[in-house]
Order: structure tokens, then sequence, then C-alpha cells
């Protein structure tokens, strides 16, 4: 019964995903030819490049409606990475304009193209694993694997699970969401035999698991946890030494486990394709906050001229260093997020039990028989900020001590006002917060809730606090 | 040059704990007398007991001015435990009137004569302490080693040490205080050899420290330590298998020993005789709470009427049983106390960071893979204590809850509607909280505390919070 239901959903959502045969003849004659002509353009230029199709496309596993072209310029050996801005010149004048020079591990350009967002990149043609000199080398070799093993079948299996992943916010390796990467999908199912198995699989999945189809840690399972230490190792079939799920955080694995074992249990549509969010009347804000029963303390500060992978990775890591503030601080943080709109205004949201806490506090010190009691004493009798004691329990020196910061607004203010170079904040993100921060309490952020609609969708979330699937 | 101050301050103390000549001769004729007249008086009877003087009085180790006297009846193995009250009644008629009974391991008759507190105690005369049918019957044994191997100059140490022990708060065996009784005293010099000694030695003391002078565990503390499970042992010189020290509370251990530190540190007289606390005056109560920045939460109620051990004792049972409810709660409890007039008003004390707490709070629920899981989410997905969540974080459900109580007051008012049982208060509480209990925080407090200056002074002496001799 249950394999029924969900072999129609499968279905349902198959119609949808998989591009008709006119996108996919489209798709490929418009990437075929562009490739064969950057090819010749390159070659006029005495650059010898092979150009292929990678990505998605390559492997025909996009999902229908999708945009984006992967073009790979193979070089070989006998360039370096000193020639590639010559052949990204040849590359801007061959799209003429409207490109983009991205900088990830080594810079490529992006541009449209008839509809199209498409990524020219170039790298090192190599023949194994062990001969990359740039991640992006690996490409070809993970496409020449895919095309090599995935049958027909599996290529629905892949948009099947692409699509689950995307609805249940699992989907794309990018600092943002820290989920799984369209390879990581085709290996899984490679791995695994079909979507549904996937699932089956994934919904027994433990903290350290290990997805080895090609059997490479068969007898040594420790020594790949060793390697790789993350939450899920899906060790890459094309080089040992990789971990496809690398970027796969634990909270991403938990919820992708837990909507792999929901969706076994009440297949629905819903999973692949969730209601879209409507935000919260910014009139119900305030009462929203106040039934809340906690405090969320918003720090909203302007843009940063940075690549979006640059500047997640950045807000993660001021999140993470806050929170911790705050923790050292004795605030009890429920939980912490973040959004930005990736060119305008960042926002880093912390949720508290309360911001305000007692103005003291009981501070635990040395046992009375040990060599620090003196020091302990001489620094807290009689001092200002012991409000009580030193008094003896369970054989230590205890005493009452005013907190230095009772009000968490106050403190991030104090502790934020140079930017917060010392407390964490990551140095892209320094001049925008000295500058310009805005540190906001509950209906305090009504103003910029109401002037944002992307702000409202998230923090309606946020308050909400359950994955959409969870809903049904 | 410490080491004289330390002797120039115990020649001081030791001229005002030495009995006189004239002290000594009146204690001794009046109890010696009163034992030979009970002798006969109970001989008319046809009660063949031997009268003797026990305790501090026998082994000459009385602080100047104390007035007690402890007079034991030592009946022979012939009688049994049902005879006690015939003995009893006749110790009524000898003294005529003004006598109490009090009912400890077995009862005894307390009489106020000439200016005495007079204890008379029936007990089995026994020849070792494996005899032993009832813990008085030890007494005899304890008085006859004591004089047995006490020297002259012993007795002024251990009269330093008693009267140390009460300067520092840590003397008396009773289930208020849990410190030293005065055998402990004793025994502790004669296993030490002085005064100064013992604080040396206890100045080092660790948890689980064994004193064992008489050596009967040299070469295995650990079945000592496995046989007592206190905090101190101080193994019976006449008795292997008994703890003199079996009343000694953590907290008095670590007063001891901190105690001890510091007077060989700053040897003063004021710990011998510390000052009287003068309470704070009633008006500055308010700003007083205002300033230390905590909640103390106040629970008054009536008179009980049992003998001040068991009172108590479940005083501080149902202070610990409170104190958990409260953490349970999420209450942080900075500390607790407890007062009582041990005959009209008791008053347990709890301080919290914060007597109000947020409304909601972060509850983690099982691992996402856990069997456990669906469980969790039937539970709490839509229901209305649900503030926000489930969501995942770190591989658990976890939910954002409404607290059932987030005011401390509301939340012993409820638990203690009934008395309390449920929550662990003393039995013999349980009426007096029942129909008689006031819940008052902070400044509330003012009325009562401005009506009765012992309370006054205790509540002074806890808000400053440290031991008096830190003072100096």
């Amino acid at each position: 019964m249950k394999k029924e239901a969900i072999e129609k959903v499968c279905r349902s959502v198959l119609s949808k995903v998989r591009p008709s045969k006119r996108e996919r003849e489209e798709v490929l004659s418009f990437s075929g030819s562009l490739a064969d002509k950057l090819e010749k353009k390159l070659g006029s230029k005495k650059i010898i490049a092979e150009v292929m199709v990678e990505g998605s496309v390559a492997k025909d596993t996009w999902l229908a409606g999708e945009r984006d072209v992967d073009v790979f310029m193979l070089l070989s050996m006998k360039y370096s990475k000193e020639d590639f801005p010559t052949v990204l010149d040849v590359v801007k004048e061959f799209v003429g304009g409207g490109w983009r020079e991205v900088y990830a591990e080594h810079p490529y350009v992006e541009a449209d193209l008839k509809g199209y967002t498409v990524d020219f990149v170039p790298c090192f043609k190599i023949r194994k694993a062990d001969e990359v000199i740039s991640s992006v080398d690996r490409s070809p070799l993970h496409t020449a694997y895919v095309k090599a093993h995935l049958s027909e079948a599996m290529k629905d299996d892949v948009r099947l699970l692409k699509r689950f992943m995307h609805g249940t916010n699992v989907y794309g390796a990018e600092i943002k969401v820290k989920g799984f990467s369209g390879y990581a999908c085709e290996v899984l199912v490679l791995s695994y035999g079909s979507f549904s198995e996937v699932l089956e699989a994934a919904s027994k999945w433990r903290r350290g698991q290990i997805v080895d189809g090609e059997g490479f840690y068969e007898d040594s399972e420790d020594e790949a946890r060793m390697l790789f230490d993350s939450p899920l190792i899906i060790v890459d079939p094309i080089d040992k030494n990789r971990n496809v799920a690398a970027a796969v955080s634990m909270k991403k694995l938990g919820e992708f486990v837990a909507a792999s074992r929901m969706f076994l249990e009440f297949p629905v549509e819903e999973f692949f394709y969730p209601q879209e969010t409507k935000p919260l009347a910014v009139s119900d804000l305030h009462q929203e906050f106040e039934a809340r029963g906690t405090d969320v303390i918003f720090l909203v500060f302007n843009r940063v001229d940075v690549a979006p992978d640059v500047l997640w990775g950045q807000l993660w890591k001021s999140s993470e260093s806050l929170r911790k503030l705050l923790k050292r601080n004795d605030f009890q943080v429920i939980n912490a997020s973040a959004w930005s709109d990736e060119h305008g205004v960042n926002v880093l949201l912390f949720e508290l039990e309360n911001a305000l806490i007692s103005q003291s506090k009981k501070h635990v010190g040395p046992p009375v028989i040990s060599g620090y009691a003196e020091k302990f004493l001489k620094k807290h009798v009689g001092v200002e900020r012991t409000v009580s004691g030193p008094w003896i329990e369970d054989g230590r020196w205890i005493v009452l001590l005013r907190r230095r910061f009772n009000d968490a607004t106050l403190l991030l203010r104090e502790k934020l006002k140079d930017g917060g170079v010392r407390v964490g904040i990551g140095s892209k993100l320094v001049n925008g917060i000295r500058n310009n921060l805005a540190i906001l309490k509950n209906g305090e952020i009504s103003d910029f809730y109401s002037s944002n609609s992307d702000f409202a969708r998230f923090l309606t979330e946020y308050l909400r606090g359950r994955p959409k699937w969870l809903s049904s």
C-alpha cells in the first residue's frame, strides 16, 4: 500500500521534473554549439583547449526548467594557472557583454546567454584524480563516471532525489545551505540503486555514516572516519581521498534523515513542492513575540561586497562567535540564525530565554584545601563586585558576584562598537558592523520586516520553527 | 613569629575557657553528690544501677561557665529497654519538678537543678563496644578511654579546640549544625597531640580524610572509606566500626578546614570569640535586596511540636527537596538556608537568580534516527504548549515549549497547597505548611524581620554570606 503511494507520488513529480523532449533538445543543442564555438575561438587565439559541457546538462540529470550550463575549458598541463586570465579574456570577448567574473578557488566567468546562466570554467585536463591541481579539475572525471554508470531509469531517480532535497531544503553545497550537491545525489542513486532506496537507507543513517559504493574502505571504515571527520561521508567513486558530502552539516544531515523517514511513512507531494510561506501580518508581530515568551535579538547591518560563499562563511562564523559570547555571559541561547539578501543588508538573529538576566551570579571558586584558595579570597573579600560571601559549599569557596553584563543588548553593543574583531566577527563584516549596526529586540524589527518581504518570509519561517514538510 | 602569635592568642583564650579551681570544685561536688544520691534512691526502689557522671564534666574538658551535666544510670544486662520507663519514673520523683522527658534514640529526662542542666540517661553497662545495644551505652567507654589517655595539658587543648569550633560555627553534632561533637574534639587532640597540631593537620584534610589514632585501618584505608562513606572519618578509638565524625557535613568540614588554614595564617582571637552580628536596619532592607540583584524567597510557616533534631532533620530534608523542585523547573538556585526558633516559627529561604524566568524553553528531544522520534513528533507537533518547532539541531529534534511554571512563587504556592507531601516536604512539617504558609519575596519579609531579632541576625548573616572569621 505504502509502496504504491510512494510510486504514485514519484510518478506525479517525475512528470514535472523530467525535461520534455523539446527542452532536452534545446538545452543540448544550445550548450553543445556554445562549446564548439568557444573551442574554435580559443584555437584562433592559439589556446589549445578541449571545451566540454559538464554538470547536470552533460549528465542528463537537470531538473526541467533549470537553465544552468557549465562549460569547462580543459587545458593541458603545459599551461599554468597564470594562463587562466588570458583564457578568461577570450571568454569575455566571446560572450560580448553581460558577464561577471566570479572568484571561487580560482576565478571563472558567469554570463547570461539566451535565457541560460552559463559558467565558463578553465581547468586542467587530468586522467586520474590524484593529478588534480584545483578541485574543478575533477568535474570532467565526475561527468565521465556518471555517464558511464547511470542508467536511464536512474536519471529519473536522481531528478526525484534532487527535487526532494530542494523541497526539504537540504539541497545545495554552498556555504549558505551546507547541504547536498548534485553530484552527491548522483552518487547516492548509484550507490543504493533508486530514489526510494536512497531514502530507505538514509532513514537509518547515523552520524559518521559512510556511503562507499566502490568499496574503497570495505574493511577499514574507521580509517575513513579518521580521514574525513564529517557527519556524513560519501566516498567519491573517482577519488577515495575525497568526501562528496564534505559540505553537509550535521543539521542538514539530520533534516534529510528525518525527512526521509517521514516521507516513507507519509508519502505526499508536499515534500517535493512545499507551500510558499505566507508572512505574518506585521500588525500581528508584536503579539507573536509577546506570546512566544522569549527575547529575539536582531543585529542588522550593511552590505558587504563579497561573493555569497564568502559572505555566508563570515555570517555563520560570526553567528557562532556571538552565540559563544552570549553563552559565556550566561545568556541562555535557544537558537541562532542569519539572513542576507547577499548584496544590501545582513541580519544575525539570536533567540534568548531572556535578554535581561540577574544582576548577580554564583561564582564557584577553588577547593578550600587548594593553593588557590588564598588568592581567591584576596581577590573577592570586601571588593565592590562581591555582593555576598565568600562562603563554603561542598568543599569549595563560593561568591555571589555582580555580573559585568546582565543585558544582552548592552553586551552586544559594547563588544561590537569596534566592529567586533576581538569577539570573532568575520573580518569582512567588521566595517559594516562598526559603521552601521542596529540592535533590535522583538517587535522593534517591525519596520524592517514590513520593508522586506524576503526577510519577512525568513522570520515567519524562523518563528514557526519547524520544517515545512512537518506541517503535513 | 607566627608560632608565638598563636601561643599568645591561645594563652589569652585559655584564661577564659579553663574553669577556675572554684568552679571545678563546685561542678564536681554538685554532680558527684547528685549521682550518689540518685544511686541510693534507685537502690531503695530495688533498681540496681551504677550511677555515673559522664560527658565533659567527667572528662574535665568542659568550657568555663558551661552548666551541662550528664548523669548516666548503668543497668546490667538482666534489665531490658522495657524497664527504662520505671527507671525514669524514679528519676522524676528524685528531681521533684521542672523536668522534661526527651526522646532521642530512647527517652531520657532533662532537668534544671541549681543552675545546671542535667541529663539523666539510662543505659546498659557494657564492657566492650561490640556489646552495645543503644548508642548511649558507649558513652561510659568513651569517658573511660579519654580519662585514661588525656593528659592535663591536652585538656587545655581540647578546651581551645572546642572554643575554636564554637567561634567558627562548626561545633555541635546536632542536626541543626551537623558539626563536631565534644568527643570528636577529644579524639582529635589525642590523635594529633595538641590544639595547634589539630589545626595544622586539618588545614591539609581532604574529602574522605581518615583520622585513625589507634591505627585500626593502617593498611586498609579504602576499607574504612567503604564502611563509613562520610566526608570525614574519625575512627572511634573504642569501636573500629564507628565514625565519631559521622554527623559532620561536607559544609562544616570545609569550614573547619578553611578556618584552620586562615587561623594559622592570621592568628587572632576573633576566631574563638566572633563579634555579635548587628542586624541591618529594617529601613535598609529593601535597598539591600535591590542592590543584591537576585530574588530571595522566604517560606514562613507555623510551629511544629517535635524535638529540635527531628525538626531540623525535616527542615533540611524539605529544603533539599524544594531546591530540587526549583532546579527541575529551571530556576537557578544560588543558595538555600533555614531558620527556626524551634518552637514557634520556621523559615525556609531560597535565593534564586530570578524568581521569574522566560515563559518558554528549549526542550531537547530524541535523535532523529531513534525509535522515539515519531512519538516525540506526535506529542509536540501542533499542540498548544509548542511555541515553535520542532526543528533539528545536532541530529536531534528540538522544540520550544511553554513552561508550566515561570514564576517560582507560583510554582511553590501550587506544589505546597496540600502541604507538599508529593514534593518531599518532611511529614512533620506538612500540616504547618498546608495551614499557615506565607511565601514572601525580598523586602516583603520586612515585617517579620523587624518582629524577630534572632531572625534578623540570621538574615543579616545570610546576606553578608561569609564566615565571621573572614571579616578579619
